[in-house]
């Protein structure tokens, strides 16, 4: 039975780059009742991600941004508790745009898939099953097209979509090269996720570290950082190396715009390609990575870490928390810390 | 009948940056007999190039620096006076890199192709028949995949390579935008090579006018230069475009390395790639591009500008004019103003 009210956690004010807990606050209000060709979820789980701080911001950005008021944007994970929607019965488990709140009310034009792996902890839907293990999958193998004894090296390495393309391009036969922020998370590249190596970007003997280790050029860089980390990692691009760009977590703020060493030398000398993923290209191929993702979940083959935060209160520092790089693995909050 | 000395123009000193008149030395040396397995090339015309600026500085490049006193690498076209090799006889033209000499001796490892349309000038094969018009034609159908409709913006428009690319994509039904330095290039980009439309980059206006022309998304922009152009180019690239980094003409050294505008945010917010070309990539399919270019220039849907210096006395301040931008056209070198 659905309560009266809902709790949201809505955006009051616009941040400049990283949004900070006080950019949000916490509402409650009365539950609309729903209408014909509507449906009720029971929000189980929130996801907390990096590319939400572009969802926020002013500056143009592959989606509006979020306005002031509304209930933050974001991934979530439920089940359906009551329906007047024909493709949605109660009791099926849903993933998708469902928002920082407790109780969702949709249409199903926000919902990304019915979540069918009954065997599997639903919080999975949103990390390793979701849009990361999703994105890793993809940006991998279709722009990164790793091949068998490539050496793939990936920025934010212990991270949720970093440490399953590790585990994916090592699946594939490819070495890897973890770089991660901290001795802790480098130690988990190698011990939790099975890269071969993996560096602390850092460590003051970074950058030698790192010529050392690309010594035979670098086929793939997986960069889900841009800035500092890129900069030394282009440089040992091999012939005909592939950089996903796919997240860009270590530039604050594009307002202004930052400057970097640029990078078409790099290209031209070896013929290498750089390329943007986003993951929305993809849609229509979901079921295909989640299928295959979760066979390696289930055999041990692919492994992953949450970090889960309790209830509806933890979520305005969230996302902060991530550029502090404070997290071991996916970040999620559980909405009701008594379910 | 060969003559007793060749005449060679050597480098003298390694230039930083754009190599000058005193990089290079004229110098006259007995020319040696032919040795079994070897032939003599009496180069008609030698090519002048961008590219020719990497190929004597003591960075990194794709390939090893021509040495102090060495004959300066160079791509020529000429005829064979004399033979000593199974495959090349007297009276077969050929192209290859032949050097910045009248007489060249081969043993045929130099030869790019030997130069069988024998109705077309023989100093097309250095030019839109040439590296040239094969890299106009590999970078733009290989790299950039413009597809009719496109918007494909071209920088260096007027150049040698610039002016096949656009010629191509009209030919293959994309719209096309040449950007290039100063007035009459931009009219003649239009007039004599067929562009949609031209822009001057330093034009006062050039930032409106080319957002202007870019309002819809630039699907493919091939870049000859890197810079500023490129900065003023990249915000306007439309979902999934493709940069084609063929050429740094606009940067004057990489040593220190050059500051840019980050491009990831853009690769990333439009799933876009940027990737480099290099031309040796594709010597097995030169003959295919040379068939069609060939054709094309025949009926006349592919126009191409020469410049032509006299004898090789002009040849140690070619390359620095190139960089000044005082050609109207492919520049090459007529070792013989007589012939």
């Amino acid at each position: 039975m659905p309560p009266g009210t809902r709790r949201q956690v809505v955006l009051a004010a616009r941040p400049v780059g990283i949004p900070q807990a006080e950019h949000f606050a916490l509402t409650e209000s009365p539950l609309p009742a729903l209408r014909e060709g509507e449906f009720l979820v029971r929000n189980e789980f929130l996801s907390v991600e990096p590319a939400m701080r572009g969802w926020v911001n002013a500056a143009a950005n592959y989606s509006d941004p979020v306005g002031i008021g509304e209930v933050m944007r974001s991934f979530a994970a439920g089940t359906v508790v009551a329906s007047r929607h024909a493709q949605y019965a109660e009791g099926e488990r849903v993933m998708g745009m469902l928002g920082w709140q407790d109780y969702a009310i949709c249409d199903g034009r926000g919902i990304r898939r019915k979540v069918r792996e009954a065997d599997l902890p639903l919080s999975l839907s949103l990390g390793v099953l979701g849009l990361n293990g999703v994105t890793a999958y993809f940006a991998l193998t279709e722009i990164g097209q790793p091949r068998p004894g490539d050496l793939v090296v990936v920025s934010t390495a212990a991270g949720s979509v970093g440490s399953a393309v590790g585990q994916i391009a090592k699946l594939m036969g490819c070495r890897t090269l973890g770089i991660a922020g901290g001795a802790v998370k480098a130690k988990l590249c190698v011990e939790a996720f099975g890269y071969d190596a993996a560096l602390d970007y850092r460590a003051p003997d970074f950058a030698e570290a790192l010529g050392r280790a690309c010594a035979c050029g670098v086929n793939v860089y997986f960069d889900n950082t841009s800035g500092a980390i890129s900069d030394a990692v282009l440089p040992h691009l091999a012939r005909h190396a592939r950089v996903v760009v796919c997240g860009t977590a270590s530039v604050a703020s594009w307002a202004p715009w930052p400057q970097g060493p640029r990078v078409e030398r790099h290209l031209l000398n070896k013929a290498a390609r750089m390329e943007g993923f986003l993951v929305w290209d993809y849609e229509h191929r979901y079921e295909e990575a989640i299928t295959r993702l979760a066979q390696w979940v289930r055999s041990g083959a692919l492994r992953y870490r949450e970090e889960i935060l309790d209830g509806l209160a933890s979520a305005p520092d969230a996302i902060a928390g991530l550029y502090r790089g404070e997290n071991l693995g996916k970040r999620l909050i559980r909405v009701d810390p008594q379910a």
